[in-house]
Order: structure tokens, then C-alpha cells, then sequence
């Protein structure tokens, strides 16, 4: 461990506080949460004491900006501190301060050799899990223009508050862009790292995972609808019980599964919200999500098919009506070749082990490798354990993969993919 | 219809006004709710014009009482006037209104002949529906001493408000008894009146229900445990999916109905939580409620022997564990014979059509018949049509009700089945 490995570590230790659920390793940090907003003051407290300026963008994305040569581009890399309920302390944090730390150590170069050609910025992206405010990866869509601001603003938590408001209660929305618009500055090019939430590389004893394309996938928010009746008196045959419905939609998706080769379909039904949700009435209405992801298009579309057929017989013979209320599919989705290929350099450089590898989850990166040259990395994560509060990796996997991002950010620094 | 039964539609209409569902026929009145406030507050000033005294006790019942013999016992008759969410406007409180009514006919005789025994009170039992706060039948379950009153007035609802906030807030909740204990006042009998919530006395042409015994039930509410994981990256064989376990419970449990002869079994599975409810996260926890009911008790218990092996089932192939956390479980259950024949015997009298009927769902009536001589009636529902907002008595229907349960509170008032 070098002394730059050390105060990684240490910030990191501190970082992993903000939310922690007592007794455990976790955290519970959701998108502008009070914890969210205290971790937001410590973070933006510890740029500043490395001399970057920050700012928020009006979807509350959190920006530490280094100028170097006046009006230059920046070098962007960051991730997300925002958490599901109870989940790991890794996911999406460690990228934000293994992004700073990189900035940190290639600026300190820049300075002392003076010749700088973009400047360099971190980036906290606002509510990439999606569990209070949907949908997922809110911040960077916004910034890349796949999601109108406005409709991010107005969107609502289970309680009924506001985006908007809840990053006010935080001060945590800015007032116009950073990057962009009238502000002049511009974006060169994009760098994320993040913990792998499968088990792949820590099997295959990779510890930089270079990351080449995410899974087809296929959402679905269905919603099932029979009648509310008497749980105890009303007639079996008189009864258009949607949870029933709903349940036989989440066995249905499971069972899915087993149509094709192993490892070629992933099902998920995570979320069901039942009404009216008393012990002695028949549910009327039954809002349910049900994900499909596959590495493969064909899998996706097979799936589909079957799933349909599915939801006739269940409509039939249930007599519920089955709707879907919204969808939202991507093919499988490359990521630029000249990144991986930039990446594995670096990692050769560093004798660190690298491989290609798939990202079945989405990243905040999936929205920015659509507007620049964009490096997306993984460190292992053991037991691929993700989304839970024992969620873990290898301290030395993350000193690497700090390490490595570092040497990423000073390739682009210098022009790699953009010059 | 003679100006008695317009007297009673006349009030009826009133009543079915508070919480009624804009654009529908129904009402949203649960327990201790801002509309079940209001309803009670014009109850107890309809009551108290008659020259009824309204006192509430400690568990939020509320009581119209007409001393009419200093001194005497009382035959005290009601329901309920709470509803389950987007409910229909009869249950329970056609059987308040009823009650209310036949308790005025028959004070007007007994004024005008001067030769009462008996005192005559009506009672709106306190949370009969248990959707806001569980357990159901709460008030009367505290009246009859098979709850105790600290434990109903410390249960939250889904805010955490508590049973004595929610009450104190309306001013509803009494400080001390209303019969029994110190008050000197004592229940010689109870009657009550109710919708059918089923649709075979609509079928069979009778119009007035002789209820002499309740289904058995077993009632189940179960903790199904997993792990949290990214509904995404895990591999489905790494997943502990406490969802799809309870999934397959409610699949089971519609199943079940059909190993055994037609109408033997009701299941149901109404309320189901889940936990973290994200669109990205394999649930850890579900918690849900099934009901298995039936007219014979060997029937339930084959059924639950079956649920077991299902249970055992989805453990070991789903990986999850499943718990019974709470259960409650009640034999075939009769009421009094006498109490059937007097109603028989008061339907003849008025030429109204009645017959034996069994009532699936638990009454107000089921605390009070173990505890003195009680009488239980029903009117039709039309396609037995339950909690629900198109439930619908027919008008015909109801003013025969309030004419049956008038003569049978006046025999109760004369001192059948206590005398």
C-alpha cells in the first residue's frame, strides 16, 4: 500500500458511514435521504479541500470541478452514493470515491507538470437505484436528455413527495446546468468503476473487469385487475382475484427460466403492490413489475412470447384483465470498443488482471456512452452478493481498481479517445 | 310500506351519505376514520332525539341506551357502521340503522303500554372490518373479554397511528365501561341483523336468514424469508426469492379448493406485504395472510395438512423459509338453537319467507352469543355481491329486515330466551 492508497482508505471509511444500518455492514441511503444529504455536505467538504468548486446541476447531480486550463473540456468520472434500502456500502459509492481520489492524484500530476490540455471533474449522478424515485438512473438521463427535467422533478415518492422538494429540504438542487447550455463547459469524456454485483470475475480470478456491453433487457409494470369481493363468503367460481392473477405472474416468470440454456435468462419480479391489501377482501387491483434480461435479443423476445401466452390463460382462466401499464426494452448494448481496448492497456500497464465482461445491471455509464467515449470498469464483488447489506469486496480489489481508474482518467486527461 | 318503514328509509339514505365513494354506490368508512367520525356524531344525535342517552366505552363501541325499568337488564341489538376501503353501504350498517329502528318501534310501544321489563340499547361495535386496525371484530372482541382493551388500544394502522389516538381524535373513545363492571348495567340478550354477503337465500327465494352456525376457519398469516440480491446480475441459483415463495402459498392455496367436493372449501389470500418492494431488488421478506374456511372442520384440517407439504415444498426448491406467525383457527361454530327457532317463529308470524342459513364470514354476533342468549339474521345480497362498492340489498329487502328484527327484539323485550 502506497500513502495514496492510505488516504483512499480513509476517506472510504468515512464514506461508508453515511446510512449505515446498525449492526450490520450496510447501509440505507436512499436518493435524497437525510443520510443521502449528509454524505452529500461531507463529500462536497472534501473536494473542496482538494481545490475543486462544486455544484449542482437542477436534477441534483453533484459535480466537483477542477479547472486547469480555462475553457478547456473536463474529464468526467463519478458514479452514485445514493443506496436501496439495506443494501451494500460499495454499490455505486465506491465509484464516486475511487473517481475522486483518481482525479485527485492525476490533478496533482497535471499541477506539478503543468501541462494540462482538459480539465477534470467528479460526478455524485442523483438517484441511480430508483427504489424511492423511479425510474433508476434518474440524474444521468436527465443530463444525457433522455428524461425531460421536469418530469424527473415531478416525479413522487411512496409518500407523495416531490423530487424537487426532497433535494430542497436537502439544498441539493441547483438552479441551471453545469455542464452545457449557457455554461460553456463541456463533457470529453466519461470514466466509471464499480463493484461487478455478480460472481464472474472473483471465480475467473479477474480483478479489473472491462466492460464491453450490458444484457438485452425487457420491463414490464403490469396491471391486474378482477373485482373486490368477500375473501370468506363470496363463491370461488364468483371471485376475479387479481393478487391470484398477480402470483400466478410471478411463478409464471420463474418458470420462465427454465425454457432455456442455463445463464441465458434472468426473471425478476421485485416489486407488487396490492389493493385494497385487507385480510378479508378479494384484491381488486395488483400493480406488479416483471423483468426479463438476457445476453441475448432472441432469448428476450422467446421469453416475451411465452409470457404472453401466459398471461391469455391467466386472463381466461382467472378472469382478471392483464394490461401493461409501461414497458421499456434495450437490445443487448456495446459498449465503444476503443474504451475496453484503452482500459486493458492500463491494466496490463499495472500487471492487474482484466477481463471483458457483461453488465447485466444498468449504470449511469449506459446513459453517458451514448454521447461520448465513455471506459466503464468492475472490481469483483465476492460471492457476486449485491443489493444486500453483506454486500463486500477485497480491500486490495479496491486499492486496484483505484489504482487503475487513476490510469484511465490520466489517459484521457492527456487525449486517449477524444484527441 | 306503512310511515315506520318510510321513517326508517328516510334515515337510511342519511346514513348511507357519510364516506360514500363519489360516482359509485358505495361508502370508504374505516374505523376511526374522519367519515366514521361524522357518522357517529349524526348517529348519536338521531339517537339522542329518539330520548336514547349515547355513551361510548373505553374500546370506542358507541351505545344509544332507553332506561326504560330503573334498574333492569338490557336486550341491546346492533353491528357496525365502519367499512372496509371502497366498500358497499350495507354491510354493517344497514344492521346499526335496522337496530336503531326496530329499538324506536318497539320503545314506542312499550312507552304507550307502560308494561316493560327489560331496557333496550343499541351499539355500533368498534373496527368490526379489522382493514385499518387489525384484529377484526375488535370492539366487540373487548366488550366479551376475548381482547384485551390495552392491547386493542395500543394497535397501530399501516401510519402508526394508534387505535386511542385515531379514537381520541374524534372524541370517540369513553373512559370506562358502559355495561358490566361498575356501571350496573347488564346485556339480557343480543340480536343483530346483517347482508348475507352470499347469494343463496337470493337464489332459494328466502328472505329472512336463520343463521345457526358459523364455518370453520383457519386463518394463517406467514412470513416468507429470502435474502436481498439484484434482481438483475444474481444468478437465478443463487436467489432466496422470498416473492416467488409466497407466490407459489397463493397458488397453493386456490388449489386447494379444488381437492375437495365443490363448496367445501373458500381460500383466500387478501393482504401481502413486501420488503424491500424495489423494482431491483429480490425481496428478503413477504408477509402475507391466507384463510382457509369451510362448513366442516375435517375439511380444514385436510387442507392444512396439504398447505403443509406445499410449504415444505417451496422451502427446500425455493430456498426460503416460511413461518406461521400468527394463526387463529375456529371450530364449525353454532348459535343458539333457541335463538333460531324464536326468529323462525317471528317470520311466520309476519309471512316472510326464511330458512336455516350457515354465515361464512365472523360477526359481531360470534363475541356475543358465547356470552348471553343472542339471535342472528340475514337479508339477500344480490348476486352475493361483498365488500365491494356495487354491493346492493333490494329496498323490499331491508324494510323486511327492520320489520323481523323490530319483532324479534320486542319477544326479546317480553323476555324470550332469558325470562
Amino acid at each position: 500500500m502506497t500513502h495514496l492508497d492510505d488516504a483512499f482508505l480513509a476517506d472510504w471509511a468515512v464514506h461508508s458511514r453515511f446510512g449505515a444500518v446498525p449492526g450490520t455492514n450496510g447501509v440505507d441511503r436512499q436518493a435524497a435521504s437525510a443520510a443521502d444529504g449528509e454524505q452529500r455536505a461531507w463529500f462536497a467538504k472534501l473536494l473542496e479541500q482538494r481545490g475543486f468548486t462544486v455544484e449542482r446541476d437542477a436534477a441534483g447531480n453533484q459535480f466537483g470541478l477542477l479547472e486547469l486550463v480555462p475553457g478547456a473540456p473536463y474529464v468526467l468520472t463519478g458514479s452514485h452514493m445514493d443506496s436501496q434500502p439495506t443494501a451494500g456500502r460499495f454499490d455505486g459509492a465506491y465509484g464516486v470515491m475511487a473517481s475522486a481520489h483518481a482525479c485527485f492524484r492525476v490533478a496533482e500530476e497535471l499541477r506539478a507538470s503543468g501541462d494540462a490540455t482538459y480539465n477534470l471533474a467528479v460526478v455524485n449522478w442523483f438517484n441511480e437505484e430508483g427504489s424511492r424515485f423511479k425510474p433508476s438512473m434518474m440524474g444521468s438521463s436527465v443530463f444525457t436528455g433522455k428524461l425531460e427535467l421536469e418530469a424527473a422533478l415531478a416525479t413522487t415518492d411512496p409518500r407523495g413527495i416531490t423530487v424537487a422538494d426532497a433535494l430542497d429540504a436537502l439544498r441539493e438542487r441547483g438552479e441551471g446546468d453545469v455542464f452545457g447550455g449557457e455554461t460553456g463547459r463541456e463533457v470529453a469524456s466519461y470514466a466509471e468503476i464499480h463493484v461487478q454485483q455478480g460472481r464472474s470475475m472473483e471465480e475467473d480470478g479477474v480483478t479489473i473487469g472491462l466492460v464491453d456491453a450490458t444484457w438485452a433487457a425487457h420491463k414490464f409494470e403490469f396491471r391486474v385487475t378482477g373485482a373486490q369481493a368477500h375473501s370468506g363468503s363470496t363463491l370461488m367460481e364468483d371471485r376475479r382475484d387479481a393478487l391470484l392473477g398477480a402470483a400466478r405472474l410471478v411463478v409464471a416468470a420463474r418458470e420462465l427460466v427454465d425454457e432455456f440454456e442455463p445463464g441465458q435468462l434472468h426473471t425478476a419480479c421485485g416489486e407488487l403492490n396490492v389493493y385494497p391489501n385487507s385480510p378479508v377482501v378479494v384484491a381488486s387491483e395488483v400493480e406488479l413489475l416483471i423483468d426479463l434480461r438476457s445476453p441475448s435479443a432472441e432469448v428476450i423476445r422467446d421469453a416475451h412470447a411465452s409470457l404472453q401466452r401466459t398471461i391469455e390463460r391467466v386472463e381466461r382462466e382467472d378472469r382478471v384483465r392483464i394490461e401493461v401499464t409501461a414497458e421499456h426494452s434495450w437490445d443487448r448494448n456495446p459498449y465503444p470498443e476503443a474504451g475496453v481496448e484503452l482500459a486493458r492497456e492500463v491494466a496490463e500497464e499495472l500487471s492487474l488482471p482484466s477481463d471483458r465482461v457483461m453488465t447485466v445491471a444498468g449504470h449511469d455509464s449506459t446513459n453517458m456512452k451514448d454521447t461520448v467515449p465513455t471506459v466503464m470498469l468492475f472490481v469483483p464483488s465476492v460471492a457476486g452478493i449485491s443489493h444486500n447489506l453483506d454486500e463486500f469486496t477485497e480491500e486490495s480489489d479496491l486499492v486496484a481498481g483505484v489504482n487503475h481508474l487513476t490510469g484511465v482518467v490520466r489517459r484521457l486527461a492527456e487525449g486517449a479517445l477524444t484527441a
